[in-house]
């Protein structure tokens, strides 16, 4: 659920600083030290998502062993055992979830049924690198309906719940996950995803991009038969485009991160909400008449601003792009410095996709009390590590929150580290999961089905057709009717009835 | 001030059906028999401006004579007679409303100071053909003060503001336009500042493609020496994308009715505020509990959506397409089908750029006292040709206000006879033509520096940069304080300083 | 329309200086000077409104003579001339205007339906003295269709609308009263309804106190038969109590201004539309971005508060009260002194009901373009006649706008001179006015009913239920449902099922 | 934090049936034999509050034994043992959770400093009995400061918190009080507050009216010293209002449950901001786009409505109310009946003080998956009780959080039980229990140094002034600058400079 913020969203063109570093890291099986790093730039899911099912798990973990998954010889009720997962035996409480996620997730739902009769992905062999969560399995079970065959492995050693796995892993699906995987264990599931006897994927589902670097490392001959990639992530996105750069991206790429229905969910309306519940989980603060400065006006920067105003916050703005900028006004913000509002400002929010946006400096100033948090790209955005000097007392005072005591006895309070305040303090809905999903599979298929020579060795965003066809599918959870066109009208409008409805330069 | 509504937005790249008609009609001097056509599709000034305008010009008009301007002489102070005014006498209270203009209108004056060294339109020979009022003058006056020589004609036959033409040809502006021009007239006007002896425009400003027309016509090979064309309107890109597709293009030009900034406020941010007071200055209607709904969900949609919901309106919405109404629903509109809400509510309001959209079975259906209008492209949208029957009887009540009344008494307030609300019934705010000039400005400039071979013989946006640099211009006005990136953190985002900051294809 | 603001609405109890001082003006007959200073407290119809009448009014106007009413000789078609209007001519187009307005006031219709079996009105010979207007013709047609029998006067000598006068004249209203009286016109028009052989009023309808000044001063002994008085404005209120409060009150009187429908219509819900109204028809102004001080935080500035921040004006709020002050925090204003914005901010708005909030030294120190107006209860808010020194130059640069211009160039706009910008610059909806004539019916009928011994002579306000039902009456306009207690509900709460709902401090 | 709402609001008037039930319940020591039914008309802390400080607790509480802490023998440091806690080690970090609530009440330490001086409670003997939280705790110590000697119970079993009670005995406070009292406990915790050799109370400071019912019961003797009783709860209040009514009241009392800061803090805008924070922390669901029916548009409901629409959920109301409903419409919300909308909305909120609002044919009805809860004043809204049959399924999913399934799998989503949502799903910020802890510091104040004849034996609510006062305490918490009168302006609106500056009707 990354941020793609407006100055962020510029990089993969401009090729920034940060991007070329990752892209020269060496990845290595056993080499690579930490998953730390990774997951700062990559999807972590939520800490407090993970926190209730973890709690949900305790009911069947009850009497988990300390036995690595690797070590242990399970068999489902089928009697398969070409799956590596915590434990089998978890596999109904899995299910519950699933189908409680099945509820939530129509657009999904509905695409099993519309497109069970042709089973447009018959013959795909696909293999997916992703967090492992209720709403993935009803992924990969829609996938599955469709005519795929599946094998899977987790995007993140944490995100894994193993309830979900043990499910999927009952019902024949080829799962190697478990939560708290090693680094070894994280590429050796990977490894056992691609390095099977007798089948070949031909389609690449990667989140982050992991998945593609193994089979790029270990296994370049594979891409012959591979028929494409869906990337969902801004890291994953970021390798592609430099892969693409250097002319080596031999198969077609679709980055489903810059669909429009993607992002508007993601940052602006997701953002919109997860803002005042990260705030109010971690801090039980009270939003009416407290002073807030958000830096960055971009979808998420958007999303922030509208929540806290319509809660009675006084919300100043800081942009760099004089067209955001134009827009804060408007929108009636003030537009300011930080340095204008930082001594008297109640809450501090970056969102900008940048790094260095909030200085020690800047920390130093700012008045007793104070909240600080990030809602934009990475954890750079606020100079944590200026914080880490002698002179500063950290107190944990809550799981996720910090307060950093000056020698004055100042406290400020840090949220999640400087890490994204929405993804560890609050939840993801269901709902923007749903669409993310979506967006995935109708990409699947429409790389798996196109003629040869729509896509070449490029990196593509989805058709907007197909980002339409994601939005309608959606549109019945709000009981919402959509108007056709006439004939007419649709003569009179140069458009094709069933759309695209709109140039791809549009804005919405 | 044209609304380019989501679909009518596809329009110049599906080539619909009437802009084919359009670029088929023949348009020759003393043929044509009528501008009803024309006007409906190009830019016609509001005619509440024009009555509060001509309220004020009875001040000087009460000697006026009927004797057409043509057949006047007349000089200016300076004893120059190359202009063709209403009364040049009238030229002092114009001067007056320029420098009202001009308090209103800092990005033009900060360009004037900013450019004024370097005279970037030095060499410079423009001829324009716009509406001539207040804030074109300004706009004339920078374009002189930046170094170029202009000759200016109407684009329109009413809206010329006779004080500000004859103020503009007091300080030795060649301006040929007057308030109420014959067909003949307009061509001739045109022709007098193309057509004239030692002096060959090199620059082509147009509102509307009609001079543009005319010098095809007429004077083709003039464009050897036009080094670019900046068109502003609608209907004139649509030219403009024509003559570009049938390879008839001979100059570069610049499309600035879709810069970014221009759209936001001609769109979003305007109407945002016009719906409430076209509504209000003709109907006095309160806004409170009334239920309304809103044909078409892009950026006209949304601004008159959050302007009534905010007013407490119940709005509803329909929408043809998927992403625009998922939108609606995530804003909190219910979507729905027309027919679902039609004899309820109290208001329907078009904006869809489309045609036929409210129908007279759905007039039929309408409430008593139900008010109609339309905030879209043009007057198609509400069918109002179908309400000229026998069975119906039309009552003008106010100045742009016809109760249309069934036989059985119910009444049906239509606004402007279906014409766009904001232009007939509001004003459109300075601030906004200030946006619109200073893009005018700019895209002049750039065309006019832009070294051989950058612009082909094709139609261009303004470069995002210029884009952006419209947008710095206008901050000061709301003392907003834009933030600069530190060395450091350009370098980390991969950008120049100085923007551009975004890619193309961002949505803001 | 008065409005009540917070500080004003304490005068009542604390009697004011301005309050005493207008007790102790003698007002006799052919003596008052000028009326000026009697509408500066008392309402005034909206300038705009009477200005569309009037352009109405000149296609019947045509033929006007500049004889007096008084000596004319008119009879309506069914051969009465108890009654003085401008032209009886004119009926036929003052009833349409009735017959527009019987449409937007459902509930008066309702009233007549409901009521009119019982005819609870039979025997009340009512003088009423308001202003008159299609809406009052509805509320005077409805008392008659209740039974009584009424004789009118206006109570302001502009706002008259003759066409309707004439319509009311016609139909055997004795009705008194043009556009344009003179000061010994006016009380000669209330004699004229008082003073009547064979007939003597049992019921006083007030709008302002004259009507009852006039009867204390010349008929005294009429109140022997006189049932109570119904008094709508702030100062006839204030009139009232000074009465009571001296004893000299000698019937009851039903104070219908601050009962709580009227009022937040009048205030909250009526200054929320009415301010951007005002703004816009004046100046043309865009309000997005702009910087807006709302001195006040009563009712009034609450929803001029609301209105301008859902616009994207940025507003700062002042206010003497702390809790109206905590209130302002919460819903998102800064609270501020005058002087800590008063060089930054594009509008001030004042609100208070008190005077000299906004000084000649604020003036000095406001910022070019500065727009000033008042929405609040009377013109001295606003010092402006601090403005009215030789080295400031006024210009009137539309109706109701004025440029102050000081020495060094910079302009105020100064809207309305400080008179009320709601009541001057934009119109006051049906609706609004409907609920106060079903508020003015409903007391009537309650006074003219009530039993013996249940009103003293003493000022009353709306018993409760009163209240709630002119509510009720108007809920049919936004099809609301209102949801009736059931009979155990009813007894859970202890509340009768038919209402009151409330206690008397309730809030709402 | 009781809800306060319209309907309920007039019980104290009408003396509704479970109030009169309420009042003839016999209350005895010993003999009660739970306290549920208390509970759920008093006051309950937050579930998640709770949870937040046991877990902070488990620090502390690692060698917990199973002791009664009236079995134990504990002295604090200065050998001290008049009081009964949980376990004096943990006073510390009970003192440090104390520190951290004096930084967010501000008001309470101006108090000490503007009030120390001059000691207002010198001689005050309070006896309290409330929720034992490190707020009461600032409270009580600032009382203390300002020269009283208080003894304290706790008026809930479970909501002490033990370490704050530690660090209050520690300091020499004599507090009664621990988590999971049984009623003998509580009872006897009370009794030991009050009945003290040498030591007798003259204040009473009570939160339900368990203490003064039980002095009323055992020592009615001692009222004869008490000089009055501060009482914060909707229930206590009743039982005043009862005791007064019956002519048993026997020292004045102050209702600070209905002053106006309270009120609107504890509903309107607490409401705004616990109705987003409850629902999702029990259901992670999304805003956007969902249907929700409030059900009452009292303060609750305005505030549940605001916020829901400001998220961009489709709100509809229902009212009994109309005065209310008419509120609702000009708010932009559709008033119905529940029964209109039940099929397709997502989720049911219920703020009406009523009972069976929600019923089970309502919840038979609902769609799939529709939230339920409850926002207002008890658990008696939603027919929780209709749920409890054969043929419906339980399952408790989160805590708080039952899925009801009906035989053909449809799900109900039930919070809390149909308790109140915001006490059980959300926490109550700082901020207003400061208002509330000011309010009642001030009423002491004001009771015990009232002249004598001030108060008789009645209930009172706070002056007027007190509110103001409470009020202004809390301004500089949002840096707003409150103006003040001009002598002249002070004259002009007859009002003492210092306030009250409101009528006492006054609805702000």
């Amino acid at each position: 659920m990354e941020k793609w913020d407006s100055s962020a969203g510029t990089s993969a063109f401009h090729m920034p600083e940060w991007m070329i570093q990752f892209a020269d890291q060496k990845q290595e099986f056993n080499k690579r030290p930490t998953k730390i790093g990774r997951r700062s730039l990559s999807r972590s899911i939520s800490q407090s998502s993970t926190d209730s099912y973890s709690s949900a798990a305790s009911y069947t973990d009850s009497s988990d062993d300390e036995t690595s998954p690797r070590d242990k010889q399970q068999k489902n009720s089928k009697g398969t055992s070409d799956f590596c997962v915590k434990n089998i035996k978890q596999a109904e409480f899995g299910r519950r979830e699933i189908e409680i996620a099945e509820q939530e997730m129509p657009a999904l739902m509905a695409l099993r049924k519309r497109a069970q009769g042709e089973k447009p992905l018959a013959g795909a062999k696909i293999v997916g690198c992703t967090h492992i969560t209720a709403q993935t399995a009803v992924l990969m079970e829609t996938l599955g309906a469709l005519g795929a065959q599946c094998r899977w492995a987790a995007c993140n050693i944490y995100s894994t719940l193993n309830e979900v796995a043990a499910a999927l892993a009952e019902s024949g699906f080829p799962v190697f996950a478990w939560k708290g995987e090693s680094e070894d264990d994280f590429w050796w599931c990977i490894d056992r995803c691609v390095n099977v006897e007798g089948w070949q994927p031909n389609m690449i589902l990667d989140d982050g991009g992991d998945l593609t670097h193994w089979i790029y490392k270990k296994y370049p001959n594979m891409f012959k038969k591979i028929k494409g990639i869906v990337e969902e992530s801004v890291t994953g996105v970021h390798r592609l485009y430099q892969l693409s750069k250097a002319g080596k991206l031999c198969v077609p790429a679709m980055n489903v991160n810059d669909s429009v229905t993607k992002q508007k969910f993601d940052n602006l309306y997701c953002c919109r909400e997860s803002i005042l519940d990260g705030l109010k989980r971690t801090t039980d603060m009270m939003f009416g008449g407290k002073q807030v400065v958000v830096c960055g006006y971009g979808e998420v920067g958007k999303g922030c601003c509208a929540a806290l105003k319509a809660m009675g916050s006084i919300v100043y703005v800081t942009e760099i792009d004089p067209i955001c900028a134009l827009q804060a006004c408007m929108d009636g913000f003030r537009l300011v410095k930080l340095n204008e509002v930082i001594r008297q400002v109640d809450i501090v929010i970056t969102c900008t996709g940048n790094k260095n946006v909030v200085t020690r400096e800047h920390l130093d100033r700012m008045k007793n009390s104070c909240i600080v948090c990030n809602m934009g790209h990475s954890n750079t955005e606020i100079d944590v590590a200026s914080l880490r000097t002698p002179e500063l007392t950290w107190e944990r005072v809550r799981s996720q929150v910090d307060h950093v005591i000056w020698p004055d006895g100042k406290r400020i309070v840090l949220l999640a580290e400087g890490r994204l305040l929405n993804l560890s303090c609050s939840t993801v809905p269901t709902f923007v999961l749903s669409i993310t999903a979506t967006t995935q599979a109708l990409a699947l298929i429409e790389l798996y089905n196109a003629p040869d020579g729509r896509y070449k060795q490029d990196v593509y965003l989805l058709p907007k057709k197909m980002d339409e066809y994601v939005a309608s599918l959606h549109l019945p959870t709000f009981d919402a009717h959509l108007t056709e066109l006439t004939d007419e009208q649709a003569k009179y409008l140069g458009l094709n009835k069933n759309g695209p409805f709109k140039p791809n330069y549009y804005r919405y």
